[in-house]
């Protein structure tokens, strides 16, 4: 149908399709998250569990885009969210986090101010990769930093974390 | 800072970048919308004016990736959104959404289920480009294409606007 009329501005042949790292970052772009949580926690070491996350929320009709995500970086679930009716698709493991979504990121870099965000998330995931959470000193800049993404919102501010 | 870590899977000398026309697609598969309005005007023929939309609001921490579509497609207004905090980049003009717009994503095409939405909304400006709006057949045809651009959600339903 839509041959019926003419195209002004696409050239006849010329190649159509996404670049689809591009096309993941700009989505994330706008709809993605990272964040870095705090829960009180016995077992953990400094009594606080730090829980970074990569997350996008989805209406349900628009499912597909999760899914690209989840195969495009071969980790992730994708789950109801229950605050709402929205379906979001979420990394937490570390290991993955470090492994297939920061190279990502680094390989097709956000545009937005975003971008800021990502580099305190990416610096604190390698730090836990690193171990470095378990020391004094780098669980204090990690709480440091995590005061920066996603400007600190968060259920306890920075001020209510302490050794 | 960054460069203290090592970055796992990604290749040393890997190109960096994103392809921007792609990059612009995934924002607006996340956050863009099409939309065709309706309002009761004396002026127009058939008592209504037809009016087709492209836009993205944002948060106007992220201004700079409205500034990059209005700088990529050449057309549109970055104007403070009335009804919350936002910012919103527009495109009205059925001119420069026919010949800037719509080939920008048929060249680089969405990849959600908002592509249906794109095609009925494209299909309804090449119609008014052709003035075919102006008739009663494409009219009435418009009307019903409408319906179904956004999950016909406007003002006035369908059943609302008659001849």
């Amino acid at each position: 149908m839509l041959d019926d009329h003419h195209t002004p501005g696409l050239l006849p042949n010329q190649q159509v399709g996404v670049e689809i790292g591009s096309y993941l970052t700009g989505y994330a772009d706008g709809e993605g998250c990272f964040s870095i949580s705090f829960s009180k926690s016995r077992r953990h070491k400094f009594g606080w569990e730090i829980r970074p996350s990569f997350s996008i929320s989805q209406n349900g009709d628009r499912a597909e885009v999760l899914q690209i995500f989840q195969e495009r970086f071969g980790c992730g679930t994708i789950r109801p969210d229950r605050s709402d009716k929205t379906l979001k698709y979420e990394t937490r493991c570390i290991n993955d986090l470090v492994e297939r979504v920061l190279p990502h990121f680094e390989r097709y870099p956000l545009l937005s101010s975003k971008r800021g965000d990502f580099e305190r998330f990416a610096l604190i995931c390698r730090m836990m990769y690193a171990d470095e959470h378990l020391t004094q000193e780098g669980f204090e800049r990690i709480v440091q930093l995590a005061s920066r993404v996603n400007n600190g919102k968060r259920k306890f501010p920075r001020e209510a974390i302490k050794l």
